[in-house]
């Protein structure tokens, strides 16, 4: 969590109202100003500021392109017992996000497993806040959304798959629940141009370069558009599969529609809650037991074993007390709504 | 599908009588005999044989060990809605898996999502073999399964993560569905296993040396036992992920419980199935011009692009044509049931 040069830290309060008022700026109502607002400060607050206040920007940009409708919200166009269809109509997707998974978890409390497919609707910035949404409220969770075409095939330098992140949370009691959120590339292209700002080298290969050699160099990936399936053909498969679960359950568009328009909006996503009930006192002492076995080991290298989440909770808890690092410069863009 | 020196070819008819008659001489009843057997033999006619012919003296010996009883079927223990939960009784993994995932399929023909979460079950050989068995009824479908711990977390040296195979289908009309199929390591033991006998290097790193060094040696992998996770991070976290899901989900044995008996016996396994009804001509249509976009591509190193469950198809076909390849000396103990 070291901070660079150019961060500053902003208490969570200020960001989140800033960021609402912004938004009240594009035509948002102030209940949804602040309910997305929060969404975006939230992910800044656990550490993923690509998905946070720097996103910010590209977000009111798509409002004034009019790919994002400030207004519009999610409608259900049919019923098939624990399955819900909706269409996001293009509102803002985190709103549309939380929102439908709501609506997965009330359904499962009736139906035992719920699930939303919501088609045409839009970047839900990150997946672990619906996730995590779930989880407060003790659910086992699982959604995913398609993406337009940015990863190119095993096999493939043209970018034909989506990276298609998908999010799965297990509640704690503690509340410091298990989160797994992961795009089907190695590395984000967020975490890429961070690399190459911070003159940094990838930990692992993360793609290739224009003569098709791996290369853990974030430039030359950048370069190449070539970035890499996590862990090669698996995670090109892997990416396929959710692209069609999501077209097909949903009946939206899939990534390859979505490459067909100008820009990545209406994009489809599949949000599923299992009843809490499920997680019983000896389920939740299970999960115990397995993370405790997890931390004690580490390897012949030191490195510390962490379970999916425990470092963003960490994150979370530094930022709520000394402030959110935000980037300086956007920083100083949005709160004087110079963007 | 080049063929190795001490490799067979065996009509599929043969091989599956064969299996069923060593099934009936260790208890099992003729139908299922026949049905188990099936399975082993369809295993190995995809190429899958270090889940089907090769794996199956190992069966027989967890026949003899009583880890496996060949009587026992599993049985509903609770209903939650869409979901059911089912104890396998230790009877055999395929048969239990193929009844589990069948009562999912006719739970979301009422339920539009149905899920079967079994435990107390033991090892369904391919996770594949489950997803496809939906697909080719015209149902999306998705299983996991976990496991024994036989992969080291991210960051440690020691094996405390199952490799905990997921298996995902898409119905197509033709029925070559897409079939991704997969654990959470790079690589399977089965496949380190057989790139040591052929002396072949692995493709990519696939593990770590005893010095904590990444390679591709699957010699240096088998001796260290530090398999790599897909995805380094990536896969480490979904496989915790994927283990907690079945452990809630089935209220039964977690990897970390599996890891304290003699043997894998008793694993946890999941089954969702999506409604036929979703998958209407539409959604038929935007599946083939996914794959159709899919395969108008290849790279500048002139790599073809396949989706997932295209190879097996190919080596199905070419195994039905002209007889399943066998490992000669398995053949050998298996047809004259020396083992």
């Amino acid at each position: 969590m070291g901070q660079k040069e150019d961060t500053i830290r902003i208490p969570f309060h200020d960001l989140r109202l800033t960021l609402a008022r912004c938004l009240m700026s594009r035509g948002f109502s102030e209940s949804r100003a602040n309910q997305c607002a929060h969404i975006f400060a939230e992910n800044s607050l656990v550490g993923v500021a690509s998905h946070g206040l720097n996103r910010f920007p590209r977000f009111l940009e798509w409002i004034d392109r009019s790919w994002v409708n400030p207004a519009a919200g999610p409608e259900r166009i049919s019923t098939h017992g624990g399955i819900e269809r909706w269409d996001g109509n293009l509102g803002p997707g985190p709103l549309n996000a939380q929102q439908c998974m709501g609506r997965a978890m009330t359904l499962s409390e009736s139906t035992g497993i719920g699930c939303v497919a919501l088609r045409n609707t839009n970047h839900w910035m990150r997946a672990g806040t619906y996730a995590w949404q779930a989880a407060e409220a003790g659910f086992l969770a699982i959604c995913f959304t398609n993406t337009e075409p940015n990863l190119p095939p095993w096999g493939s330098d043209v970018p034909k798959l989506g990276n298609n992140p998908i999010a799965i949370s297990i509640p704690r009691k503690n509340g410091r629940h298990v989160l797994y959120d992961g795009a089907m590339s190695q590395f984000s292209y967020g975490t890429l141009e961070s690399a190459v700002a911070h003159q940094e080298t990838l930990p692992v290969p993360g793609g290739f370069t224009k003569e098709g050699e791996l290369t853990s160099d974030p430039a030359e990936i950048m370069s190449s558009q070539r970035a890499l399936p996590m862990g090669f053909w698996k995670g090109s498969g892997l990416s396929l599969l959710l692209d069609l679960l999501a077209t097909v359950l949903t009946s939206g568009k899939s990534t390859h529609q979505l490459g067909q328009q100008e820009a990545e909006y209406g994009v489809s996503q599949v949000f599923l809650a299992f009843s809490r009930s499920l997680v019983d006192a000896k389920s939740l002492q299970a999960i115990e037991d397995t993370l405790a076995d997890l931390h004690s080991t580490q390897n012949a290298e030191c490195r510390s074993v962490t379970y999916p989440g425990e470092r963003q909770f960490q994150c979370r808890t530094d930022n709520l007390k000394h402030g959110v690092a935000v980037d300086a410069k956007i920083w100083n863009q949005v709160s004087k709504q110079l963007i």
